[in-house]
């Protein structure tokens, strides 16, 4: 798969920056937001159908991993298999805006359009709940990451460094999210940004998942804000054991890791984190017990 | 309108606090999140219908707001003489989760199940981009916001603070965004916090228009993040002149902002901020030309 045609990720534009009673005019870069549209082409009685899947708000850039990524985390492509290529929209007749990317399946690869609307988890009942979306990744046939992989307390605290060197934009603009992919010694394989944080670490996958690797198992993801349901799903998908957050985690997030054997850090600093579920896999933590056993019996 | 139930915005669990080499357990509150279903109950050839038609992940609270407001901004509703009432799921069989919501159009008013697919620019074309995205929101009646509504830039800069004073959860999470409306003297008329920091102001909207306010041309709303497209289109909906972000805004954010006359400030602090578009409506900004050039005399 090539990559996509290199897109600016930020814009220039003018602005009255006031500080206290100061007012100037000034230049300043912002982040680039811009509609995609992504489509799906699959086989249905031997003709090919395309059909529009999703429209997101996303920085321009990398949008074949994007799309992957996104579509790869709803469960409609299982990996690199799947699909034939992905394309910019190629209808001679119209301006190219490279706005819209069409991912075409292999010929028998099924595709449910119900799959799309899994997100309605009961419909017919009042019952709702965090539970029934969890329930429902298992039945999309999500399964609990067992342990094994482990990384050292040393190399989480190194991460948000790691990222923020490598972040360019970010500093520029203020308005980008960013993900990053880590091995085990906290080395950066891979970092995406964009003004939507599901954008960023779909961006992330995607582009894993593009080169055939679907299962992230002795990896480690960092995201720049905070952890909701939506980022664990994918996370998860991805075989991804260990999120690590600059934010807080959500209830629902805690909850997901917790049942699928994630393990989810939040308020991720160069001086310290909290482990929210499954400290097993922090190789610190095999000491930590009896470190707050000894503080408590101090204390 | 009752007020639906109180819920809770947070919820405790344990934690691993790493400190340095210091490695603690520790109780801590997470920002709640869960599922809520959105249900719109309309009239078809004389039935009365029920449709699913989003599910989000919001912190609970405020969930006939969130509806109400969701709805608003997507031009299902058009204010609160266009529904009759908003309920929780009221199937006895099941358990009741409050976690579902319905909202129950006037018999008279049309639903077109389309509008929910507006999003999809441009379906047969390469052309989509940030352009066709801001034609649909004309498409949709949305009309430019007239000058008239003024502000001083000093209760600019009150609004973080008066919104921070006001924030109880955030301090303790760090998990939740904000959302806050102010009048034209920077009071704190309605704050609503949320993992979604689109819930949060869909609830702030939706308590309005259900209060039979949908036009906002003489308030000040305040996001405690970043301003992305998808809140100015909601903004602009409510025709909410002035919008502040804490954070920095995306490029299309002020592309919107630019072209329906709204005055979108970011990066808004207690001692300054930057003014993307329309500084006419900041009341310092009738000196601010004199000032900028009296700066470049001098420089």
């Amino acid at each position: 798969m090539p990559p996509p045609e290199q897109r600016s990720v930020s814009v220039e534009g003018g602005i009255i920056r006031v500080s206290g009673d100061d007012w100037q005019t000034d230049d300043d870069r912002l982040a680039a937001e811009e509609p995609l549209e992504m489509r799906l082409a699959y086989w249905e009685h031997g003709a090919r159908v395309e059909k529009p899947i999703a429209v997101t708000m996303r920085t321009p850039g990398d949008d074949f991993e994007l799309a992957v990524g996104f579509l790869f985390g709803e469960g409609i492509l299982r990996g690199r298999e799947d699909f034939v290529e992905v394309a910019y929209c190629l209808d001679a007749t119209e301006q190219q805006n490279y706005n819209v990317v069409s991912v075409s399946l292999m010929p028998d690869v099924p595709f449910d359009m119900s799959k799309l609307d899994r997100h309605f988890y009961t419909t017919s009942s009042c019952g709702v709940c965090g539970k029934a979306a969890l329930e429902a990744l298992e039945i999309t046939g999500c399964e609990v990451i067992l342990p094994g992989f482990t990384v050292d307390a040393d190399v989480i605290k190194s991460l948000p460094g790691t990222l923020r060197d490598a972040q360019a934009v970010f500093e520029q603009t203020g308005g980008l999210h960013a993900a990053g992919l880590f091995d085990r010694d906290g080395n950066l394989l891979s970092l995406r940004e964009d003004v939507g944080r599901h954008n960023a670490l779909d961006k992330v996958i995607g582009e894993q998942v593009a080169a055939g690797n679907s299962v992230l198992e002795d990896h480690i993801v960092l995201l720049s804000g905070r952890a909701s349901f939506e980022l664990l799903q994918k996370s998860l998908v991805a075989r991804i054991p260990i999120v690590c957050a600059v934010g807080a985690p959500s209830s629902l997030a805690v909850e997901l890791a917790h049942t699928f054997g994630i393990t989810l850090i939040g308020f991720t600093r160069p001086d310290g984190f909290n482990i929210y579920t499954h400290p097993e896999r922090v190789t610190h933590c095999v000491t930590t017990h009896q470190m707050v056993h000894a503080n408590h019996e101090a204390g």
